[in-house]
């Protein structure tokens, strides 16, 4: 037991730092690295593992709904990133500058792709002639790089994983429905697979994305009730269509520009896994993503059978699709459960001596830390059973967290002092201005998150100007 | 039938033009498409399927294996890249160089990874200490960057996707074992898969990978007899361990140096697959990696019970596993029988009002053009076993190829005259002279392919020297 505290006690207290509790998860789980470049990661075996099964989980939701994958180059000439006057402003100055391929200066410098509109615009623009060509829903799974000053594990790197989605259409009805589609989907994905609850709504104009027309959201809370950015869905218009001077022929056989979408999530998904689960053990990760989602562990190996036993349950696990390992190396019990505790491993799955003599297994909960003792002939019932039960649980209890730090708010004051005080989504009414917006940044320190789909009138004055006015609003310090 | 034709004849005779043949098989069939960066290549939805499924396949061998997938970091210090003298010499001319971050010159510039056995080193360091933390079996998916000079679509880009194993051993016995294995999965997956037959063998120390101590290969011929390097696996002893100061604390609580492999096969495996398989008709697909394996395609669909029974039959091809379509849109029959013979799709299942009378449907074979009838009671049974016909009518076909073109010669005036009339694989003996493997090069253009694992005595002298020699090595001009 020596040994196990040990382990625990090298991670800090999420309520003494959640900062370094944080960057503690990410270490001493093994989930990243670092590289000697500044905000450059190396994603470990068990972090990427997570994103594997994020990435197999969102990729049958894609390819369900008519989506392809490609792959475009990682480089985008100077000349054409310009092309969107919007959308250059945006990127360019926290783009990384290719000037030397090999020994030769080039004549014009390329960047390393921050996002890839322009060069799917510019393949666009070669294979969209007709209606007969429409539409063209794409989608790559890549890493994008952005020259940030300050990083953190997962939430901020220069370099990141991602998925961006992009898509053209003949009619904008069409390009909004697939803009609202893919945000439900990641809504959808993020509540019954990552058991991390969203509101979902639109940005502001300020907020929104560099050459889209709107911007659409999921925005998640963290347990220190700062507020997680998690995935968004644009719906361009056909700005960047008119850029590209991308046409197609029409059924009325005139020229059209078409109507693009894009949309996308990233690695800092698994941040906002552990921020919203972890506890001060370690991750906890929920079971639908788990690279582990039970292990099962010897007691007593040595006797006769244990082994024996042991190889059965998993093989038993594993028959029915699960993702389970067992630990039969000698370190000790102590140091095994705090390992897999710190791993986030939902179900911990014992079976010694005296288990089997009564035909039974001992099985732990994560979350909760629970133990319940299981007939061998329950196993698989009683498995499925508590895998989703731990998923339940874990959304509740976010759930829980996300309700009960959202706060109706009619002045300033009100946000002012509940931002003090606990933290959370602060909801107001919003007349839709700018210097509104600003000045709750300039004054309370707080930005927009976004207009909820789910509109709600929470009275009848924006609290900065004391105008009328119809549309609610979330504010919120975000990662 | 019009249309039909207009299709075929887009495509060059390879017969005429070989390259031309080739370029327009990976535009027409829409494997691929230029982007404004030379060199760098838009992998569109059906080439990139083509990936999909051989990265699936390939990743379930290697987590068999115990292999566990990362992401290191895109960009290199060139500090970094410089730590293994015979690894930067092979490397610097050709990456390109990020020199800006932002607005802000770079201190140091980074190269865009060409291979990223440096990164992994300096992971490695950070992570290994002690005999309990080997092996590590480490493998990712990634694109890489070299600023070659000349293109060709999937041969020769100066971006390409790949993958990189990267393991570190305890001793060089594991790893020798390691670099052997991961041969072996190549091999296996290239004939089994991909239907493409190989030679096994060694690179000569002019061939082999830059920093390691011997470089294994899969070589395989070509329609043109021409060769493809198709997968390398390489031993690279301690040499990285020492230039990166890697050392673990081994049993006898010595410190020693970690013995090390890398290994990779890139999407040049395509081309391998179009220039083995595909004829004047098109692309031909072998059915375990086909995107589509096969294509329904309802005959006077407008016909009444036409598209049900069409939909029936794709129904149970789907249900049986197989990655089936249906093309039921308003193309004649003529434009989708060119369409998806260009495409390479294995087989084509037609059933119309006739066929439904008799209960049954016609199978076409891409291989072969033959078609049969098949009772709708045998379906599933008749695709299995066609699919697995058409994977080993294109396996040995391109065996017969292979063996057909690889010729014994005995002195270099056999050799050119073998490769001035036929080409293919000459088989020599070879004293193992740098000397006489440059004269080959410079007399006769061709290059050393590999020492064979199958080692034959085809003679008693080198070609080149006259000296006596032990070493069967085969000759070629590669891609």
């Amino acid at each position: 037991m020596a040994q196990d505290k040990k382990l625990v006690e090298q991670i800090t207290s999420m309520d003494e730092d959640f900062a370094k509790w944080y960057t503690d998860i990410c270490m001493k789980a093994e989930l990243i690295d670092y590289s000697s470049i500044k905000g450059m990661f190396i994603y470990r075996p068990y972090g990427y593992a997570i994103w594997e099964n994020i990435q197999r989980e969102l990729d049958n939701r894609f390819k369900a709904t008519g989506h392809e994958n490609v792959a475009m180059p990682m480089l985008i000439p100077e000349s054409l990133l310009q092309k969107e006057k919007d959308h250059v402003e945006g990127f360019a100055p926290e783009c990384a500058w290719v000037t030397y391929g090999g020994n030769d200066k080039l004549e014009e410098r390329y960047c390393i792709r921050p996002t890839s509109e322009t060069l799917f615009c510019e393949h666009f623009k070669n294979i969209i002639h007709s209606h007969r060509d429409l539409p063209k829903k794409y989608n790559q799974w890549c890493s994008v790089l952005r020259w940030e000053k300050t990083s953190r594990p997962f939430l901020r790197h220069r370099e990141f994983l991602w998925q961006e989605g992009h898509t053209m259409h003949a009619t904008e009805e069409e390009a909004r429905q697939e803009t609202m589609q893919m945000l439900g989907i990641y809504a959808d994905f993020l509540e019954n697979v990552l058991a991390m609850p969203v509101v979902k709504g639109r940005k502001t104009d300020k907020e929104k994305f560099n050459g889209a027309e709107e911007t659409y959201t999921v925005e998640c809370m963290m347990h220190d009730h700062k507020a997680l950015q998690s995935g968004t869905s644009h719906y361009f218009g056909d700005g960047f269509s008119r850029a590209f001077d991308i046409t197609f022929t029409g059924k009325d056989n005139q020229p059209h520009y078409p109507h693009q979408t894009s949309w996308g999530v990233s690695t800092r998904m698994i941040g906002g896994i552990i921020m919203t689960h972890g506890d001060n053990r370690g991750l906890v990760l929920p079971p639908r993503i788990a690279p582990i989602q039970a292990m099962v562990i010897p007691v007593a190996q040595h006797k006769e059978g244990v082994l024996d036993a042991a190889g059965a349950l998993l093989g038993r696990l594993q028959a029915m699709g699960l993702r389970a390992k067992m630990d039969s190396s000698d370190q000790s019990m102590g140091w095994k459960a705090a390992e897999y505790e710190m791993k986030g491993v939902p179900l911990r799955v014992e079976i010694g001596p005296k288990d089997m003599e009564k035909g039974q297994c001992c099985i732990c909960r994560r979350d909760s830390g629970e133990k319940v003792f299981v007939p061998l002939a329950e196993l698989e019932n009683t498995v499925a059973k508590l895998l989703d039960e731990v998923h339940e649980g874990l959304y509740n209890r976010a759930k829980k967290n996300l309700d009960d730090h959202t706060r109706v708010c009619h002045t300033m004051e009100e946000v002012k002092q509940f931002m003090e005080t606990e933290g959370g989504f602060a909801k107001t009414m919003w007349c839709g201005s700018l210097e509104c917006e600003l000045a709750m940044k300039e004054q309370l320190g707080v930005t927009s998150r976004c207009m909820p789909l789910e509109q709600e009138k929470v009275g009848d004055v924006c609290p900065v100007c004391g105008k009328s006015c119809d549309t609610s609003i979330l504010w919120g310090v975000a990662y």
